[in-house]
């Protein structure tokens, strides 16, 4: 198992003193979001997981009914009617759940409570880069353990290893691959650390119940199990993260968290999404119908495309620069994303949009294919 | 000077094996915002500093309008248009602005940002006492320097003193005490570190622009100003907090941030808040004018009153036991702030509500120190 640091390299920023900076904040590279685009009519955004669907009615009329004179107000510290919704539909104890401002700041709290100085993370590869962004603020050493070829998690290296924590995004990013709950428990059973399961994009699996970890916090000391409200509830635009752990775990994180790091909005617009369980599904059966339909015909194309249980895909294709690839699409207001990164350097990370849009997006592949590179 | 850890002490969680907490959290007193009581249309509530009016009426339109599909994609992680609007109001560059989660994310960014392990950092005693909370999250040493007996800050001490940052909330809370810019200016060149100052109440200030350190960022590199939208714009419940400073500086701090730290609504709330400068001037001004009417009248029971210049009063009375006067308050339906610490647990701090709310409160305490305590 090697140490391997992808996202390493000198610090965009220059012509600063940086005098003040800390030696964390000094030498690393800050994580990069994929670009945003101005929306436009014509656009076809596809490049950062967003759910082609709008959120539920009941969010947005949550939201506008609590946006008046309760503004005033701080919110509700432990965002009790939240946390309620949630540990009603997830069948957990109120004490089981965090909310966040994102699960990145979950994310943050995660290194904020369970590292010391001195500790060190392990992170498969390749996986979502904000986990060694987080490692690297907190001033935290990590470790990269390489996938297999077909880019699964290789249970048999990561066993029984000593880190303090162990970062699985199942489904994860950028593949779309899923792992069976059996290898997570036999995982957690032999890691002495803390495993962080970010199920962020589970809802877009054949099967969230039966791939979810969260029924594991019960008897697993040392699991945290993920959420978000910004993918399969279609609120990125809100920011609001949840979690789902031990009392014991989730205690330290109420410690740590700021006292008010919910906004009223977030609580509210949040809990009614959550409590429309209908919408969600239904949003998320339509994506992953997308998503099969979508994988069938890039693979008639030549692509050869990752098995994917998330909201996006993960393809390449023995024939084509895809970064070539990548740049014409955007010549055509189609963005999707691309890593330049050790072993996925050719590949593309396909979001999952409407059928239109992904008829769009096909169309021009198709075209690609045929015109430009053979 | 010595160091004097007033809010030490055991954490009140028990019965957690805390197995996997880190030594920063295992040790650590939470801090304990303001009891939050059960909005009804009795209550007085005068115990978190909160505006007794209501946000602009352009805050709740912004916020409206923007809640709907464009919840389902990020908003901007550099809040392009809420700095923009930011940075015109207060005649700064746009690179000189940042916006974080309320001013508890800023706060909690600039440890991250600007301390190594091994860092102490300087608070003045009595303060805000969530500096010193999140100097204990982030495992960084600290000490408190007392204020003069009248409150005010003693600068001799604390000049050309070696920490990596000091604190300075002005106007201080809870004594609502302001410290004029000479002394700031002098206290930031002799001092090696960062001087953070928390202009969180300035807008209740006789002359917010004669008091702010706003214009000093310019020529100190050393100097953070810290804002929020809680207090002088209403919107305690919507979780904006902004900062001023050398662009070296809010550098580190963008790539320290989450990336969408501010969801879509907060950004659209915020902007149009900003851009209101007359409502919020025309809310400051009103509380300014009740606060000196109930300074008067409390001046007028025996009551020592400390010179605010805060959306709240710091008062204490010789012949009153404060804890009770507290307590029977709360019998009343009256929330005031008490801090049982050292050199202020025979004080009340009382934020300023409407007229009609401090004529309900002045009665009671008129009628507490006719009856009860005499």
């Amino acid at each position: 198992m090697e140490g391997y640091p992808p996202g390493k390299g000198t610090c965009p920023i220059v012509e600063m003193s940086k005098k003040y900076w800390n030696n964390n904040i000094k030498n690393m590279m800050p994580y990069v979001p994929g670009f945003q685009p101005e929306l436009k009519d014509n656009l076809i955004k596809l490049n950062t997981n967003e759910n082609p669907y709008p959120p539920s009615p009941k969010v947005i009329e949550a939201i506008k009914v609590s946006t008046g004179d309760l503004l005033r107000f701080y919110p509700k510290s432990d965002w009790e009617d939240l946390r309620n919704a949630i540990s009603e539909v997830y069948s957990c104890n109120l004490k089981q759940v965090f909310c966040g401002n994102g699960s990145d700041e979950v994310l943050s709290l995660i290194f904020r409570c369970f590292t010391n100085f001195g500790d060190s993370v392990l992170f498969t590869y390749p996986t979502y880069s904000l986990y060694e962004t987080l490692a690297e603020i907190s001033g935290i050493d990590y470790s990269y353990v390489e996938t297999k070829d077909d880019f699964s998690i290789d249970f048999d290296v990561i066993k029984n290893t000593d880190y303090k924590l162990a970062f699985i995004a199942n489904p994860n990013a950028p593949t779309g691959r899923i792992e069976p709950l059996s290898f997570i428990k036999d995982f957690a059973a032999s890691f002495k650390g803390l495993v962080i399961i970010d199920e962020a994009y589970i809802d877009f699996s054949d099967s969230p119940d039966g791939f979810t970890s969260l029924n594991l916090i019960n008897d697993y000391s040392n699991i945290i199990v993920l959420r978000t409200f910004s993918k399969s509830y279609s609120l990125c635009g809100m920011r609001v993260g949840y979690a789902f752990a031990n009392e014991d775990l989730i205690s330290a994180m109420m410690i740590a968290k700021d006292s008010y790091n919910l906004d009223l909005l977030a609580q509210a617009g949040a809990k009614a999404a959550v409590l429309d369980q209908d919408w969600m599904k239904n949003n998320a059966q339509k994506i992953i119908n997308t998503r099969k339909e979508t994988q069938q015909k890039l693979i008639s194309m030549g692509f050869e495309v990752i098995p994917s249980q998330a909201n996006f895909l993960f393809a390449t294709h023995p024939d084509l620069n895809i970064k070539t690839v990548y740049n014409e699409l955007i010549k055509n207001n189609i963005y999707v994303r691309y890593f330049n990164k050790p072993r996925i350097a050719n590949y593309l990370r396909i979001s999952i949009g409407t059928d239109n849009q992904m008829g769009i997006l096909l169309g021009k592949l198709k075209y690609i294919c045929d015109s430009i590179v053979r």
